[in-house]
């Protein structure tokens, strides 16, 4: 027995006297040091809870949303220099912080020349032209540095053609048009909605198509709401008739001229031309109040049922062209797009609490900093919710009231509007270290879509951690926990846990966890604060990505009092702090194996018999599950029949990397050589 | 400080008493717990290193050579069984041995239809064909399980032609050949050397040579000693005219039909037709008997200088054909080879003796078990020294005498010889677990190719722990050491160690550790017993891979007294008891650094001054060296402060997990989709 007492601790003399041995384990035997069996300590988790503050929120988002901060302009250096200043703070900054340059490929509009769509007659006069500009409710709309809306990375080009309407723009649709309509040199309007943004004009180039105009459609944002008078905004949360939508129109995420490698400044970089997955012509997007105008005179066939929207008149298909009826009869939309891409520096800034005990294992939490316009919501709600984290953490830090037992990383990541660059870069970068030390990636982008309801995604390991956490935090002046609340909007049926809130899978690349989920393997939670879907069909927030996501919107018709802001970072903070500090990893093995159970099952509902008809056996598939399943069991009883605070660091350390790595053991660099980033994540793409 | 004391150790209950605490850190201020800071134990490598017994290695050598043991034969089986045995024993196994079964595309000969060569007369006559087999000149050569010599993974097909002598096969070879003499149609005759086996048809079929015959060149092989009345085995270790080395015609390593996957029953096989890397053309091996009687008969202009041989006569080009004034006039050669590709269960077999502080890190030592015949020298001369590491080993172990800090797993790998086919479907089988787990692979497959000197291949990292351990090892008989013994014969010029014993880069595919070296970035070395290079021009010992390579042959020529042997266990023995055993990792990420420095001055030396014409800047390499270089060396400064007996246990596992991931950190699965196994291993590849 004698021989099992260890000196432990990092650094430090270490002088013994039998006096203070007898003292110490007289007072409890089989004690430890603090700096080997540190664990979560609940007094801290309730120490964070209590101090997290609304209106801190509230001042964090004014600050950061005081200009528009598209990545790499000078709005955008402003929010790098805030981020340094808030975590250099000698009160309530971070052990350190810094910034991270990328040279990165980004796509703008020419701001001489600006974009311009518009309907020209047989004679060559532009007959109506398509807002340049979002119209002014605020003195927000109208800094200079609100950028024309425009599809990036759409090649610049002129086209000119007759229009068509082709629903959402997906294969299936321009399949169906094509059945009436001889596409070759349309132009087509799409809604956004139902297939990514570079898709409708990738489909569209397939059947012909030379332009695409993409709009959003009132019937999927605004609840058929379309005054501007007295029911969009500043009246309510609805996008005015002139909001448009900006966005990424490209397939893959990182740097697009430096695929799986950093793009620093002596990266090679692949040529212009042979970037995949971005628009081959020229697209633009625009706003309802134009669309209504294009799509109300269009000429042919009404198009199906499904492809009606909000509008007082019958969507056809176009003739293609106008009616002959309209003022627009025998016109063309012109398009001409200038847009181009450029070279330009892109910041990460990266803080760090070093780990006390295990400062070689990692969590990391982070967000996006550029915005489209404003960006109140997206990405600022998040980065508010991040620097109140942060400051809570902060003072505790530098006030040595505590220490995590791991090192905690804050990212607030740089051009993640045009693909996740900035978080992409960082995991190319650290490529090897990150996959060896980094336990979780947290990620909370826009934290607040609206007042109802918690929601999060997350790897099923992470399941139980972040409802342990929502179970814990309190709704705002409500007795009941975040936790109870979640399950009545939206829950499942586990069959080991019973009804619980749901929380989705993380298969997408949605936000900056791709690069950490799907390229790297690890463990990763996405986590926000929802709307009540019940009471709307609006697919997101509806001033996403234009001029009238400002701080006046978010205050007014988002979150106001901030309250959904503060559970926001309350639960992701306590989620932060169970990852960082608990001796054992808060991950469950056996919530993975449900998952993949789950998974199984319905591939063989949706697929048994026609893989039998085919004799493809799924035993093997089968029979992989189980072993998992197994696998876990036996790692949860070996969990169960350990004590960590009498055993050896090492036992933990070992479980901890076992827990650590099983996202890992998904990964396979071989899988799916057309799918970048996605080849290394079999579970994620499986499930697609 | 007394918070410093940490109760440690695997499991057991606590019960600590006050007298025994006295009593323990009266004697040892300090003092920790072996279980937690377990060190090297220089006694226990003086007892390892006293009882390797070279009488024990003949035995074991003289069981595995009973009888040929190719893989999957039921020789294989034998040895299979006979490895269990003696891991399984009670008092000198390991903790635990099983096997482990994948089924392997393999190529074999048609046992009822010999592969045949002949030459045949315009009539149709066969006036001369090759030997179907070796001439015995003991017992072992008449074993009915003597394999036909053939190439695995020739195709079967018939072949007529007129031949044609093409130095080694190289491009430059049939290039500089072509200048001369119309291939289409021709068969080639080749010599072993200069080019991977395989190579030698794949070069051949683009310039319309339609079969390839290989011989083993008495110039390259055996000192131009070619007469068995008195200069060849059995009268000294040259190989007897009628010798032939068989091998694998494969380019890639691994399962020919489950790339990246472990063959396992159920696992997706690639068609046969998809095998990329294996000849086009029917190919085979013939003995230099019959290679004379070819070459010597060619027609022609005569063969360069450089590619002239022992033979007593001008080697020719080939007319293409025989000259005519040989019997052999106007007749062409003909081939008619009947292999078979066929599915095969191969047996791994695996021991483990499990780590009593780290159970989670892995030292594998492996080696082949499969041969081409009796294979005395290829592989059993590795595994009769691996079983003697592991019946000293098991000895202590099943005595309580010592357990080792850390895991150590032993490998006995099957089906090597037709593309280090087990050690490679263990590394894809086990990917995951075995990147996150393993601290260094030590591969000994002939263990002596002759009695002068020590000889390894390692990563830089390992370099000095294969050094520090040839120091310990005393040349049996002698006072000096293996070190001072192998400076004499091989040694280079170290900028931070002065001179010292070469230790070769391991950059091939050589034997088993390609997989864990190339694929796993698993930190790797070869350790074996060579012959004096000044003395022979060998390529190899001449009876590689024949009917010849015997107990007897070995006994008698490679190593009597089996003192070689005896060296290479002790050293491989102490580097494994070093790896196992250590508190902190013996590798020497500074000796990596010195490397990376050399291939960089090489790379300048050879190609700066074209990179400079081209404009192509190296200092972004040079840059990252540099950086490299100052990563070890605030690494070393770490350790130097660091006092691992006194801190955490969990400072040690951080610094040792950098030590180990080292190696991992040159992976890079993007690079190379070209290469199969290398494409992970940025360095290696960059060296070859």
């Amino acid at each position: 027995m004698l021989k099992k007492v260890l000196l432990c601790g990092l650094g430090g003399a270490v002088a013994l006297t039998v006096g203070i041995l007898l003292g110490h384990f007289g007072i409890k035997q089989g004690s430890t040091s603090p700096e080997c069996v540190q664990d979560v300590d609940e007094s801290v988790i309730a120490q964070f809870l209590a101090e997290v503050d609304n209106n801190q929120i509230q001042e964090n988002l004014r600050q950061l949303t005081k200009v528009p901060h598209m990545a790499t302009t000078a709005g955008d250096e402003e929010t790098v220099k805030y981020m340094l200043k808030r975590w250099q703070d000698p009160d309530s900054g971070l052990d350190d912080a810094w910034r991270e340059e990328y040279m990165v490929f980004l796509s703008f509009p020419d701001e001489k020349t600006p974009n311009r769509v518009s309907v020209v007659s047989p004679n060559g006069t532009a007959i109506f032209t398509v807002s340049e500009k979002e119209k002014p409710y605020t003195p927000d709309q109208e800094d200079p540095a609100v950028v024309q809306p425009y599809a990036a990375y759409s090649p610049a080009g002129n086209a000119k053609g007759k229009l068509v309407y082709a629903n959402y723009g997906t294969m299936e649709d321009y399949t169906l048009l094509s059945k009436t309509v001889n596409l070759n040199n349309t132009i087509a309007i799409v809604k956004y909605g139902g297939a990514g943004r570079q898709a409708k004009a990738i489909n569209g180039a397939l059947f012909g198509v030379i332009g695409v105009l993409v709009y959003t459609e009132p019937k999927d944002i605004n609840d058929n709401k379309m005054s501007d008078s007295s029911q969009t905004y500043p009246h309510s949360w609805y996008l005015p008739p002139t909001g448009v939508e900006r966005g990424s129109y490209s397939s893959d995420f990182g740097d697009l001229l430096t695929p799986y490698l950093a793009a620093k400044e002596d990266t090679y970089r692949i040529p212009e031309s042979d970037i995949k997955g971005i628009p081959p012509i020229p697209t633009q997007p625009i706003g309802f109040l134009d669309a209504y105008s294009l799509i109300c005179e269009l000429d042919g066939s009404p198009a199906p049922e499904t492809w009606q929207g909000a509008f007082n008149c019958t969507y056809n298909f176009g003739g293609p062209g106008f009616k002959a009826t309209s003022s627009f009869a025998s016109s063309d939309v012109q398009m001409d797009i200038y847009n181009k891409g450029e070279l330009r520096n892109s910041s990460n800034v990266m803080g760090v609490i070093r780990g006390s005990v295990e400062p070689d294992r990692y969590i990391i939490y982070g967000n996006h900093r550029d915005s489209w316009v404003h960006g109140a919501i997206d990405p600022s709600s998040g980065t508010a919710v991040m620097l109140e984290i942060t400051r809570v953490l902060g003072k505790m830090v530098k006030a040595g009231r505590w220490k995590p037992r791991r090192s905690i990383i804050f990212g607030s990541w740089g051009a993640e509007e045009f693909g996740l660059i900035g978080s992409t870069e960082y995991a190319e970068e650290y490529y090897s270290k990150l996959r060896a030390r980094t336990v979780a990636y947290i990620n909370v982008d826009i934290s607040v879509f609206g007042n109802a309801t918690l929601q999060a995604q997350a790897s099923p390991a992470a399941q139980s951690l972040v409802l342990t956490a929502a179970k814990q935090v309190k709704i705002p002046n409500k007795d009941s926990s975040v936790y109870d609340n979640w399950i009545q909007y939206s829950n499942r049926t586990s069959p080991t846990h019973g009804i619980i809130p749901n929380v989705g899978f993380l298969t997408g690349a949605g936000s900056d966890y791709a690069a950490f989920m799907h390229f790297l393997g690890i463990t990763s939670m996405d986590i926000s604060h929802a709307y009540d879907r019940s009471k709307t069909n609006a697919r997101t927030y509806p001033a996403y990505h234009t001029a009238y996501d400002t701080f006046d919107y978010a205050s007014k018709y988002i979150d106001p009092g901030f309250t959904s802001h503060q559970t926001v970072a309350r639960t992701a903070g306590n989620v932060l702090l169970r990852l960082s500090d608990s001796l054992l990893l808060p991950f469950n093995s056996t919530d993975y194996a449900e998952s993949l159970e789950q998974y199984l099952n319905t591939a063989l509902k949706n697929f048994g018999s026609t893989l039998a008809q085919k004799k493809i056996s799924v035993e093997p598939l089968s029979n992989a599950v189980a072993k998992f399943r197994a696998a876990t069991n036996r790692l949860n009883e070996l969990i169960l029949n350990s004590n960590f605070k009498k055993e050896s660091p090492l036992k933990a350390r070992s479980i901890n990397d076992q827990l650590m790595l099983l996202e890992r053991a998904f990964l396979d660099p071989q899988a799916f050589p057309d799918k970048y980033g996605y080849r290394f994540d079999t579970i994620s793409l499986l499930l697609q």
